[in-house]
């Protein structure tokens, strides 16, 4: 049967770091990102440019918290939503970190800290870091309409996150543990709305927490947070009642970065946040604080992709998805 | 220091599969290739869904020959150079197998050798599959012009090849060893001509073949065969400059697959073949024979990524590329 759960031993989060764009900042967790830019270039000349340059301020960020050069990383992971990953590119072009380029859509970050935390497993490398990234208005002029159309949209449709989030990972001991990680496997249950994506990937969302829990090592009840990616507010409820309908006992405190990150209301939203950068930036600010705070112990974290291009949309095509999932902990 | 080389043990390439378009099947090395389809759409509506239908007969022709089916495949790991690796999702979406995307561009199949290498270490991984693709139709439109438009091209432009090749890689002893890898680092030097890619990837070559023979352990007399994935002729004569200027004997072993995939006087393919395809079909193809047949006993494979956007072009900027390198070898 195919592989549920990957365990890890020995591999730690040593440090993490978020980035993101004003309407972040103004949102309900505002303050628990590391850092904001206001101006939505970044002092650049193209949302792609700007893109990049928050993922390097990011990377900057990180290493200097984790007072590290950049020749102390073996290996670094990472991917964006545009085209050819190449906002990635430019943004580590001057580290001469080797690199390992990923795409997940907007699962990329925990793809990568899930990629990240099975390489360590090889003797000669030792320190990892994993980040992906995006930007709303890279986003939306590369999926959508360039902003400048005003183009309404859809009560389902999601805004893409400006947002970054890094993670060091190693084999130093440290406080937050990556206990295991399930790689998920490509769902596609037939969805063609490409304003509804949080429909896409509930179903692999749901695929891939079932599988996690399947033997029977935890329940829902043993974690203080299970936060999908970035279904956004309608995926979420579709994933719930998928798990209500399979007879799932989901708990108390399944939640969803994409529904969590926007106030709906004061900030017109629709269905929530979206994006590699809402997992990322959510999970690097706000929930490893938790971690570090002691207000939660262990979290699964899963992040969603919906691996579509806008023109598989064009060519009628449905929307397969992927969501993979870590544990992280902070007990023994 | 950055780290150079991550060594294997007890890693081996079971199995591999390639499956080339018409073009491909014409040149030189074409009865090296498992299979060829002669119809550019693969019997499908478009040249992404044709990709995609090619990718998944190359997956399952090779699930054939390994005598296994999908649920003992713990992990596949792919990509493609379409806008968000789009063909290599709907190819692999109804495996069920878990899947971790990647994007190298025209590296991504040498990238999936060395990352699905890596996380064999992990005790529950036990089997995993590499696999990358490009189509010359679906390419060219989506990087340069519709194929309609008849454009002249350039005397350094590369073909993109219609090929894929996949590789099972496990901890089951077999002939050939993966024996190390080398993880690329974005190398920019400020090439900015799209159409002369090869200039852009062979900075990255040197660097890291230089990387992959720091430590002494090898020298390139020990390889009988060094090839890159995609520099073409162009970028060949660059990279043999390179070593010359900084004094590295490269040796005598020493070409590239996008040199030799086509025939360039009569098949007109100017620098030759690029795309991921390339390097995936040469080493899933002739190289792989060679190791089985015992006409080459080490190989230093180097798959060549140019890491620029259609997009990034139009903005001004220079072309990243990355390369990462695999050593494999029949020998104890």
């Amino acid at each position: 049967m195919f592989l549920n759960k990957i365990k890890f031993n020995g591999v730690y989060i040593n440090e993490s770091c978020s980035t993101v764009g004003k309407k972040e900042f103004e949102g309900p967790l505002g303050n628990r990102f590391d850092a904001f830019e206001k101006d939505e270039y970044f002092g650049c000349n193209s949302f792609e440019e700007a893109e990049s340059e928050m993922v390097r301020r990011n990377l900057n960020m990180l290493i200097g918290k984790a007072n590290l050069s950049f020749n102390d990383i073996d290996v670094i992971l990472g991917g964006d939503l545009i085209n050819q990953c190449a906002v990635t590119s430019f943004a580590f072009c001057d580290t001469g970190i080797p690199f390992l380029g990923l795409y997940g859509a907007c699962s990329t970050a925990i793809e990568g800290i899930i990629c990240g935390s099975s390489i360590l497993k090889n003797e000669s490398i030792n320190r990892v870091i994993a980040s992906a990234s995006s930007h709303f208005c890279a986003s939306e002029r590369q999926y959508r309409f360039p902003l400048e159309y005003g183009s309404i949209r859809t009560p389902t449709s999601q805004n893409t996150v400006t947002g970054t989030g890094a993670f060091l990972i190693s084999k130093e001991k440290a406080k937050i543990k990556v206990k295991s990680g399930v790689v998920g496997r490509i769902i596609d249950k037939g969805v063609t709305d490409a304003n509804n994506m949080g429909a896409a990937m509930a179903c692999a969302a749901v695929d891939t927490i079932t599988r996690f829990f399947n033997d029977n090592e935890f329940t829902p009840y043993d974690f203080d947070i299970i936060a999908t990616g970035d279904l956004g507010i309608e995926g979420y409820e579709i994933a719930r009642e998928a798990f209500a309908l399979q007879g799932f006992d989901i708990g108390n405190n399944f939640t969803d970065c994409g529904k969590i990150i926007y106030d709906p209301i004061k900030q017109d939203t629709h269905s929530g946040g979206s994006g590699c950068g809402c997992v990322a930036s959510v999970l690097g600010g706000h929930f490893i604080k938790m971690l570090n705070e002691g207000t939660a112990k262990n979290i699964l974290i899963v992040g969603t992709g919906a691996l579509l291009n806008p023109n598989s949309v064009f060519q009628k095509r449905s929307i397969p998805a992927v969501a993979h999932a870590v544990h992280l902990s902070t007990e023994v």
